[in-house]
């Protein structure tokens, strides 16, 4: 049980003072960073062609380790209250969104040995690259950015809802505008959304763009207004910034004035008697 | 009459506790979900020709339903004093945005009866892509965004025109520049109204892109000015948005400490003289 | 004299309640639009071709109506203690930016009578947009923005300042880099300079991108840097107009209390005697 | 010594009156911009082949002048008290940033002496151009923007490590969509991160864009995150710039209002009781 204990410890994150789990952790979200390297340098046929055998080395360590501690923290989690009792506190925390990225992380390795299609492999090394989820983990302070979002969360998913109005408005109206003239490109509304999409946003690859005259006049209005959509957003999160900053000095000009108010006192000016 | 006013509350955005009305509401707006999509799939040529007798049904009851809807509002109106009278009422209620829009989602699918041109039916259908408008009726918090957007419209109109300014100016340079080496792009200043939309905007197609050395020169510091356009409305709703939240909050904070003056007062606790 | 005053009060920008001057800036103002419109569309072949002899026509109206407009200005400026004097007053009023515009708004109709070649007529056509400029006059109260730009100028011009040194910097790595790889388009800096400001600006055009690894991947540091320099002037911007409305509310919350302090008095709560 | 001292104030950035230290600072700062300039135009082949000798001869006279002004910052530097020491005060003062750039911006004519290949020479021209960086010394007040920049680092790091994950994620699901239909442009992961810093930064040139419906979905979804992402640094230094601004001018008031305090007192001017 102590055994355990300690183990539990060490696999989640460290508390302050506590060295051997901040070692692990450093270990294990180095060990993370080096594996996505290795998934993006793999995918090269001439570093794949030359070290294949090295990455696929690596890659097998890495199962070794990751699968380790997978079950070190499937045995040990019944430890933490949240997770009690043998089975059903292991089923609950195998369903924890961590727990699962952690799995998902590893299984592409071991599904070939259940007979799995060998083409849909590829498709299974994308899961790969989802090792560097498991670097959230030790994220822990996004802090004044994650406070922000969630403060102006309700407009900034009103700013996303109009935008997805707008996509569909735009293609619909670029579709009949230049179904003819481009019957490929603007082939359905579907297809013409990847236009409006890439005006939206400004991007503008321009591997598709309007070439009749009232086609090019809706396209002008739609991108002078998708530059006014993201205009929205920035000025939500400016004014989110600019109240979270100030919410936060005002908590700590607070705690010092009642320091303050503690050393010097608060008296009334008349009668020297304390106020409040 | 009482049966008049019920249909009335129903059709009508739901007041707090009217199930039914309430219910009624989301039928309505889910099936106008469904009706855009069907539009999006049904622009789709594999899906139409697999799927056209179901979209086509579908249609038809989608038509059925909105004009029943349309009828009974239309019917029902006289109930609202603003459209008392069973003429007059009844026109002015049919006159309002809301109810045109209502009327363009279902006339598409009535007018070939009376005889259309069938090569306009086309268009025609663009027109069924306006019962997304039929869903503005049930967003009815846009709350804070128009706040800010009205307050703030007569900056937002003046940095529209600028831009209308610039665009001329821009595209009327350009024309000159680069009218004798891309005769056909840039044929006329309104063909390099197309060029000036794209860069000032930064969407930048690259369909359309000077060649001269002077034409790019000029290109180039329209491109500049062009991000301090577009940095002006964002600056402008960046601060709309600060003073927007600061207005409420100094309401709540008037709100409550006017509450808490009535409930301890402001006077000093021991000689009783009033503090400030 | 009364009559040389009246005009200039008519040709200057109307007082309120000078009902037939203010006519006549309308009356100046739409001209100018119309104007702007005649040139817009006298560069579209098609209906040069057609409508050719009556925008000639309404050109040459529009210089006579323009160049009797800039003699009543100059006959009358000496009306004006500014420009007291027949003969210097006239040459400081004709020095003046906007006296310049509206010579160069009729200049280019008058030339060809003094043997310019005709070659560069098409040059001075462009010159006619310029009538565009004339606008400028009425536009008086850009108030907020003006006001934006000014305070925060000094910032502003630092950020063009870096923008440029960002320009020279990124345009000589990318000519190395490229230069062996695409001859033509990073011929020499000032050509890499065209791409460098499209990427800078994130416009994008795609006509000229680099194709070496190590060219992609400064390319790719300088457009991160790009947004970041765009994000610079876009939070300047936002900060001043925050401040420029807090400004402004503080100055009429004053003027408001100010007004209640004389009204209800402030006076000492003590003694009961008036304050400052 | 004497002589030594007034070599050392003249070089270093001058102080407030010292007129002939800043006739110096102007002087190399105009000569820096020369040199630059003579770098740019010196890349066009046809200035070169004409003014090649005259270029090179600048070049030479830049390199005598830039060499004198290092060696006679390198002799006088020891009047400094952080410097001081003949030969360690020397070494610290060369091992210092701006000393090492004005070094740099020296070597690539000397280094060719030493039998260096002449294929490099190319890449050591590069060099020239950082001369431009030997203007910083004299930016000295980047004030407000440096200030906001330093304030807000944690933020701004933290934007960018999540701008680089985003670019690992995005980069790696669209190599697995597109890499079969465009084996070239999606040829790997690093390959395919070319495309993600197009988008991601919206500048979207277009020379690689993906085609198949899958890629287009991701690529659609990735865009819309990436503004958003950039909505990010532009709302962070927003808010930063209006504290900043609020900041410096809360001192300012704070000083105007002790001011006022200490010069009129803030006392009841006629009871004689201290007001608040």
């Amino acid at each position: 049980m102590n055994i355990k204990k300690r183990v539990w410890e060490i696999v989640e994150v460290a508390k302050p003072g506590d060295t051997v789990s901040r070692a692990f952790d450093i270990f294990i979200l180095a060990f993370i960073i080096v594996n996505v390297i290795s998934v993006i340098i793999g995918s090269v046929n001439q570093i794949y062609d030359r070290w294949g055998r090295v990455l696929d080395l690596f890659e097998f360590v890495s199962v070794v380790i990751f699968t380790a501690e997978y079950l070190a923290r499937l045995w040990a989690c019944t430890v933490d209250p949240r997770f009690s009792g043998s089975v059903r506190g292991r089923i609950r925390f195998a369903l924890r969104p961590m727990s699962i990225i952690d799995l998902l992380a590893i299984l592409p390795f071991y599904l070939p040995f259940w007979n799995v299609d060998l083409r849909s492999m590829r498709v299974l090394r994308l899961l790969r690259i989802l090792r560097i989820a498991k670097a959230g983990r030790y994220f822990t302070s996004l802090g004044l950015i994650k406070d922000v979002l969630y403060t102006n969360k309700e407009e900034l998913i009103l700013t996303t809802a109009m935008m997805g109005l707008l996509l569909v408005l735009s293609s619909s109206i670029l579709y009949y505008c230049e179904n003819e003239a481009q019957p490929e490109a603007f082939a359905s509304i579907p297809h013409t959304m990847w236009w409006a999409i890439a005006t939206l946003t400004t991007v503008g690859y321009g591997d598709v763009a309007p070439v009749t005259g009232i086609g090019r006049t809706f396209a002008s209005i739609i991108a002078v207004i998708g530059i006014g959509m993201f205009a929205l957003p920035a000025g939500i999160l400016g004014a989110g910034f600019v109240e979270a900053i100030q919410r936060r000095k005002k908590r700590e000009d607070a705690a010092q004035k009642k320091e303050e108010d503690e050393g010097r006192g608060n008296y009334c000016p008349h009668c020297g008697k304390r106020l409040r």
